[in-house]
């Protein structure tokens, strides 16, 4: 599954055998970043810095509420060339509320190419879901949320690849897989730990480069990187862990460092 | 005690039935954040995105004695309209070598106007604290701090309420409830888990919005506010929080989605 | 051990008693910083607050590989007269691969002023590793570090003192105590709690100022400050720790308030 290359001429000294990483846009290796709150100056530092290594950009929840000068930050984003999107709790609190419409006007406002859907703090009927889903579609890339942000409601691995399956078919692009901010709900046991069969399950019946799983814990991002390997997609990468993330894919830092000597061998 | 509003002039979009939130300068709703060594372009940036949502700015305990720059520093918080003060551990620093008129002078050198008084790391006689609150308050807008640093220092709730009171009557205009930066004593336990019962009880007896809670783990955010409401004071909040703590109040972020749609009804 | 002067006159105000830091460069009491992916900008504003406080800069592990700008980030450090070196994994990196040639090239295309020697990833004879102290320590200042990044591999402490004795020996400026950024493994348990038998038997044979404890937790920087006072050298600080720390090392924090005062009487 890993491909070496003897030679990365983006970085900065020849340093052979280092896992290829797919240029950008990517179907696969993708980071995804979780930005709750950033300045429009930090911004453009975390693209100074990491936006080489970042493939899209989830405003977290409905942060996007609440930062001002929004539209100016989107556009510091569109000008390097990463996509954003509006975290999926926005997305409910419309849908709560009953205003649905209100939701596309405001993707439309923004000029948003990407939206979640998502049903992490509401319920809803599996249906409904898939159907907005399908509707968001014909607008923006959609990418769908499996996984509910309460800890005590634990989905059966069939149930997990039924969900998703019936969104990617619904239209979405990507489905991600619960963890929150924290990394400690959906696909992770309350201390972070993965739920390992459940993921092993879930690999049998979903091409691994559809789904984008949240691993905001170092040890949870080794552990995907482990088993799925350098160009599996990650997401709620914190801006300033994009970097260390980048040297774990390439097996540079101390977690990776074996695996990827062994595995190369 | 939660109100509503249909829409919030200053936010992104048009979302129904947000809990409304005072305008500043607010006695209660207020949000105190705890600056640990910002640079001052770090200092404009946590402005640029959360200044519109932060009361108040705690120069965390002595940092201030270390930190370069730090008339520039103050400056630019003054030109923002946000008020600062030194962290309770620099006045100790003074009253433990006995330099109180010394300390004076500093606040009288940087143009403070609000103080804090506290004995988190010192052992003083409540008589004598509240002294030193009363003559403080000529020069400044006290703060008082309630609660040790130590953890093995633990106070019976109605010690709390009597010292709390002793503190108002003289002459604090708020009382901050002792929590550290870790969130791991005081109101808290080791484990961060807020003492109910004490709180509970505090609140039988002082008025809420007298007091700033310590909060600075998200957990400990989102239990004040589920008991209070968005408008309860909290502190020793990290720059990068606030945008993550309006949601809360908000609540636009999972832990409280429920909460407030529940009680709003 | 603790000398005392009545005013530090780089700092804000007249404050008595406070505990003497040497002027840098200095050969105790140093700060040495892990940067593990600072942007330009955030570069200068470290420098801009934290500079003075700040001894030597570590760009961590290998991440210097995957860090864009690299040539203009080292300018900034230099500069600021704050000397830099590459994480001990790059050094690593280069050895598994057979690259020790490229591996000082590349330290003569950066400029590089010091450098790391470990074997926290990698299994070599001590002898060959002490051969590469003495190679490189005629182009570079070395610094060696000793101790795995494996939590399983737990040396003696006779062992620690032979391994480090031989590295100064072989030319090591100062030996740096393994404990990874999370603070958990080398002369940690899991738990991050300090092995404070084996610090207290390599204390009877090593002189401390030659060794770099790696403490990036509050609670280890307040244990070695007890232990060996204001000025032991601690490392693996986080740039936005490098202020609080100077102020643990102060007596000017709660948590080593008293441990000056009163043994400065």
């Amino acid at each position: 599954m890993i491909f070496f290359i003897t030679f990365a001429p983006d970085m900065n000294y020849p340093l052979n055998n280092i896992p290829e990483r797919p240029v950008k846009p990517r179907q696969s290796g993708i980071t995804m970043v979780m930005d709750k709150g950033l300045s429009l100056r930090q911004t453009e530092d975390f693209i100074d810095v990491a936006g080489i290594h970042s493939d899209i950009v989830k405003l977290g929840w409905a942060t996007s509420f609440v930062t001002p000068k929004l539209k100016e930050k989107l556009d510091i984003y569109r000008s390097a060339g990463i996509p954003t999107y509006f975290g999926g709790t926005l997305f409910e609190a419309f849908i709560i509320r009953n205003q649905f419409e209100d939701y596309i006007r405001v993707l439309e406002q923004y000029g948003m190419e990407y939206a979640e859907v998502s049903d992490g703090s509401i319920e809803i009927e599996h249906d409904l879901k898939c159907e907005y889903i399908s509707k968001l579609s014909k607008y923006v890339t959609v990418i769908s949320e499996v996984g509910s942000k309460d800890a005590t409601k634990i989905f059966a691995p069939y149930k997990w690849i039924k969900l998703m399956n019936a969104e990617i078919e619904a239209g979405a692009w990507k489905v991600i897989a619960e963890a929150r901010e924290g990394g400690n709900v959906g696909i992770y046991r309350g201390s972070g730990e993965v739920r390992e069969g459940l993921v092993d399950e879930i690999l049998t019946q979903i091409p691994q480069e559809t789904i984008i799983w949240e691993a905001p814990q170092k040890e949870q991002q080794v552990w995907f990187i482990k088993l799925i390997g350098s160009n599996v997609n990650l997401g709620n990468i914190a801006p300033a862990e994009v970097i260390p993330l980048e040297t774990i894919r390439l097996g540079l830092r101390g977690d990776t460092f074996d695996y990827f000597l062994n595995s190369g061998k």
